[in-house]
């Protein structure tokens, strides 16, 4: 059975959405960030990484959302998760998830994990200071660019959709208000009427 | 045909290679950063991000590194660059090449573009002086848990090899002597060897 790591509201919250819309037989393990289980000698026995997601499937762990949202799509067929049959479509599928964890995520995550890349308290202020910005140009890109609408890759809901809503759910603490991107205020409303995605909220944060 | 806009030496040399590999018919084009040309005009109206590699295709374009690399895997499956069969093994190939882009590339991109994340001098030269930490980190874990040897997944050349090495060209600027991470030196001189990467240095930097 596949075993998902997350912990509730990080970027591992697009695998579970993933996860329950495609219809597996999953179970999962909460890790808390609070007291730094993520970096625990048994996490790190999973995930060396000491990050979440983390899946555990009968052939070994897989990490880096955008790697399992597509061996899911790629193993529950079924869920049309992904246009898997034309390699140019999933080509921009992957091209969009690559830019929401290369550059979107790695924008937001300059507001709290700053010491990542620096070591003075300076940069942490200047670093945080500056997430608004760097945040809403990746999402007014996303608006003029890339998101066709209804959902991101147009009529399909797909793999890129739980992904752009994980990280649209951050823009609070980024300091933007949603309701100022209607492309994306408008995704949030849908994707949040979805079954699969209310009984994934109830689990992280019910 | 396609098109391959790139800058010698960026993350676009291993699409380049890749395409080369893979026996595609294929021109280039090259984006000189030293006069800012990714962000003129003609080539935002190509790649709105700015950024290269972006590569032309009969169906619109393509960017982020592991989007355009797999998406040739499979338009060149008798290349053998990915287990494309095999979804879990993709998915591990995917994980690899998601890893480069969303944390050692990042790690690297402090050193000398620190004002994507920040504005004060005093942060960037903060980000600059902790690079060799972070990208040998990142090189280590490479090492201990993900490089099977003699390619990165293994017996078979793939998509994880040209892109491990375009960033192992980056360490000298990271301050790092490859030297001093062993699997990492002797992939760099093994894959050094093969024509096509000849040839595609050759351009570069020829």
């Amino acid at each position: 059975m596949l075993k998902l790591y997350y912990s509730p509201g990080s970027c591992a919250l697009a695998s579970h959405i993933v996860l329950e819309e495609a219809g597996a037989d999953y179970e999962t393990a909460r890790i808390d960030f609070g007291s730094e289980e993520q970096r625990s000698a048994e996490f790190l026995a999973v995930n060396p990484k000491g990050r979440v997601p983390a899946l555990v499937t009968d052939r070994g762990i897989l990490s880096e959302t955008p790697a399992i949202l597509l061996f899911l799509a790629q193993s529950f067929p079924q869920a049309g998760l992904a246009p898997l049959d034309d390699a140019f479509a999933t080509a921009q599928l992957q091209a969009f998830n690559s830019y929401l964890c290369s550059t979107v995520h790695v924008a937001h995550a300059h507001g709290g994990r700053g010491h990542r890349w620096a070591d003075d308290q300076s940069s942490f202020d200047d670093m945080k200071r500056k997430v608004p910005e760097t945040v809403r140009a990746c999402f007014e890109l996303i608006e003029s660019e890339m998101f066709e609408g209804p959902w991101v890759l147009g009529e399909s809901y797909s793999l890129c959709d739980p992904y752009l809503y994980t990280i649209t759910r951050w823009l609070e603490r980024d300091s933007i208000d949603v309701a100022t991107l209607p492309k994306t205020h408008a995704h949030m409303q849908r994707i949040e009427a979805r079954p699969a995605v209310q009984k994934v909220l109830a689990d992280h944060f019910g």
